[in-house]
């Protein structure tokens, strides 16, 4: 940490800032520049706070040094987290494709589409029962039922389950049944929900914020993993700019920093990355190219009669379709994607 | 609702639209442009997500002509909500002032921070006991030992309490002890913890999420109101911008365009909207003059031990200053603030 | 400037680092924290580019402490400077009000307005003969056709013209006309003219850019002032957010801002910066309450057949019942202003 | 166009709006819903502005239908343009590859750089004469003088030049040594330069505005078009976002979306776009794969002691494995790379 000063401070002033120093711990080391004052502080800075001198007299900036993040940086632990699932895993060298709808509709909607995407050599999927939804009069979801039809699913085809919670009341019910319990975008600074989902047994799929920096989405995956549970898969689903012509806007960049920073695994959702169907291949090609871990794709079977995100869903063909591109390009990336189906 | 089509779209795919506009219960009206067709929908258009629509062939564009919320909107209650507190009130005429500190440290600074704004003439009175921080290091509040002390305080000085609850799991203690329960920014689309709170019998503080619109705030507040709660006062406290000179960008736009759309009460808070304590009683002045129904200020003996937010705080002393310049202003904006302190 | 390196950067790589502060004519400043090593800077700084150092091994950040900008800055000249006009004034104690519509539309419109806007004992008459325009195929403005028409309304009613120059080309010939040369948000960061700026004998209108921050602005003022031409007004205008109730959100955070970080004057465009001529008295009013110098509105006597931005312009009538209010106003805020309207 | 009114606006406010919309060469169609009347226009609704009607009682919202772009849209050209340049093309099946360093810094620097990429089989060569930089206090470009440092090298290396214009003074002397003439981000809405634009003989490669949307950059390529140079290039360079880990966010999505809405070829800069050397690989593999028509990459032989944008330029040799890598990858999106280097 440095703290800037005026430079014409006087030195009862220095002074008094360089007494807090001490008194939390550091030692000061003062650099006296033409117009600022500069002090470098060393010692266990991570646990001071920004503010504690931003209000000393004379003291005009107080500059963090160290990122304020420490199990889920690369400075910890520089080899990559794999979360494994059985024979298959997500965050080393085998690219994880998780698909299915937006919502749980009925029994019929999941086993269709589930065993379409099991042909297909998919083994993670995607439905909600739980739908956070921005308006009281939208269809929030089967709720309890969406997750028993869910584990139904999961038994008849074994395929790893990826749903999500939005509180803590249904967090548990939710991991009885999940393989991954998903954390929403506009629940990523929930801190009481995040903290919880650092003692369930179960991994957590934390996807960013519409307006979260990387660094943001980093301190919520910290909550997470300081409340015991290290199984964090981060997920970029695209950020609110002004762009109007798509849903959000898919920040790629994010890819090849977080996984400088971190050593957990970053997969993106093209499908709320981009919001239009025709271009989410197009997106899941550029996301992989990008150097991701996976991607969470919507596939409904019949879109158009979706109850919620049809507008953004593949059906299993054009879903198919992108497998194969995306096979050929895993390995120029050094990635494998293995798929069962026939072409 | 009107539905933008393609003009070359096939015969059979307007027939389709329009098959689906009479299926949800509408009436389609056709207009064909030279570039476009459009269909306008009479009817229960509310009911309708513009998603069914989006998805089908030749289909541009859907526009929402009809707001999504309603029980808040002032189409539905043209009069202000005038919220009630005894014989003060928010919303009305009287200029409300909530002041305080961030948390709750200790039962001496809040004593000693409540009789000092209670001298002053405040009746509502901020602080913390549940902190929702963005690290997981940093000091969460006294949670519990917290609201027990915002009790003792309230039966000591005679004055309202706002105190932000974090999650579902304590609003009901929360609820107890607090006049009006903030929601905070981070949870304003924690849609759980909003249906909840329109369950809970005490008027809610709602604030602005970080990179809320207007509509969104006014979304989240229908999910309140349409789950009982009828008491909302919504509260600007900054948006994030680009800018870095400060912590957030006060949108004093909000102001006079929210108390346009809703009934509903609309206060500011200067201490987050710019984040510098020396700068708050400008923008408290300014809000005010926009036509603000009251201001939520941080305010703390000693600022600079504060355990958070001590940079954006006012002592009471530069506190009784604004609160004199803010008695001028406010008979200019036809409102009233009378102050029992002398000058 | 402090240079941030990897705490187990070796040696020989902290040499080249030295060698390079050294070779700028600066000299380091070691501090060995536990995680990073920070190298402060002291010397001729301003002349750096962070990147000279960004890219050498080891190093991870480079981080500015004192502003790049320096004429502009409260450091050079801590006294408030004022743009005299006459006996009219823009920056000191004088509230500054400029008025008149968004375009020059033909001699009676612009004659009509004056007349009524000096009767008020406005002084400063605004209006565009160049008009930026998102659209090529909308109006661009009567140009030089315009400006004799401006050059004519200043000789009938001995008012100061504040008029837009678009590009260099014709900076002249407006000069010659204006007594302020505006320059508008869409040029904020065309340096040329900006350069082009600093050499004319006329006050500069610089207004901030729609993503611009307020150190973006300074520095664009910095391009003016370090040509030569120290008498530059600064124009906040309203910022591009997510909000869509709005044209834009009207950052009067800058206001106070402004004022600390500069000596140059800042007034506030709320006709832009909300974009809806029935809030345009509610945010002059916040703005003037936030400590803003003065005011620029658009005016116009029928708003209604405006050729451009009648939608945020107000009437003379709507106008002079706020100069009304903004009188009542300004010594609350230590300002003047003198109208010479009946009421 | 549609126009929305108040369902309880008096019969005569009604009437007003309609003879306006004859009065503009329009007709009418009335479709009256629960809460509101909508008014739907066809004729010749391009030259109309929203404003016209925006002001008038009882009008609450103008929505536009068609776009406001013509010439550069798919529905007046629904064929990709194809730029010719000898031999080589961008916008077609070909991937336009364009290198070189930020700046043109001397002879030496020119022909190393260009003879280098050359040899890899690179025919596009960029390098700025003119540097628009935020500080008037960096270093601004050779200007005139690094023009014929690229003239030169033009004729040596016989390469195709691609340099920007700052202002319409120096257009001239640009676009006689360019073979494409870049317009930069800052002035993507500097009209007077688009225009001229528009007049001079050689293609544009129009960069994206740091908050410009798809929208804004068309409207931009229109001006350009519609005063009749047809040849113009789009460019992605990032954009800005509340993102700190990341000069830009490269906005991906922009793509799929452009390639669908305009016939203009759309390429990549992700040097700009995220800012990072070490990254600049990832985003240009992602690029390629969203089905970019092309990358424009910084590369300098000695970024070390580059002066402007070394931190973000490749070297040769990295450059060289990111073109391998791009030469596997192109034919999987239907594009064509021919590299000249032996591997």
């Amino acid at each position: 940490m440095v703290i800037i000063m005026d430079v014409n401070a006087p030195q009862e002033n220095v002074e008094k800032v360089k007494e807090k120093i001490f008194a939390v711990g550091c030692k000061p080391h003062i650099i006296v520049g033409s117009q600022k004052l500069a002090i470098g502080l060393t010692g266990p800075t991570e646990a001071i706070d920004e503010e504690e001198f931003q209000l000393m007299d004379f003291v005009e900036e107080v500059l963090r040094v160290s990122k304020k993040y420490k199990l889920v940086s690369r400075e910890v632990k520089s080899e990559d987290s794999i979360i494994q699932f059985g024979e298959h895993s997500i965050g080393g060298k085998e690219l994880g494709i998780i698909a299915g709808p937006c919502s749980v509709e009925n029994r019929d909607q999941i086993f269709t589409i589930a065993g379409k995407l099991k042909e297909m050599g998919i083994n993670f999927f995607r439905a909600g029962a739980y739908k956070p939804r921005s308006s009281p009069y939208s269809f929030q979801g089967l709720k309890e039922k969406g997750l028993q039809i869910l584990a139904e699913a999961k038994k008849e085809f074994d395929i790893k389950i990826v749903t999500e919670a939005m509180d803590s009341d249904t967090l548990d019910i939710v991991a009885e049944v999940a393989d991954v319990v998903q954390i929403g975008a506009r629940n990523m600074q929930n801190y009481s929900l995040l903290e919880k989902c650092g003692k369930i047994k179960k991994p957590v799929l934390l996807k960013r914020g519409m307006a979260a920096t990387v660094e943001d989405l980093l301190m919520s995956a910290e909550y997470i993993v300081s409340n015991g549970n290290f199984n964090v898969i981060l997920c970029e689903r695209g950020i609110k700019t002004f762009e109007t012509y798509t849903r959000n806007t898919l920040d790629l960049n994010a890819v090849p920093v977080i996984k400088k920073h971190t050593h957990l695994p970053i997969i993106v959702d093209p499908s709320h990355g981009i919001g239009i169907w025709e271009k989410v291949p197009a997106m899941s090609m550029a996301a992989v190219a990008a150097g991701a871990d996976g991607l969470i794709i919507e596939v409904h079977h019949d879109p158009e009669h979706a109850m919620s995100d049809g507008y953004q869903s593949l059906t299993p063909k054009t879903f198919k379709k992108l497998l194969e591109k995306l096979e050929q390009l895993a390995p120029i990336v050094d990635k494998e994607l293995k798929l069962l189906c026939e072409k």
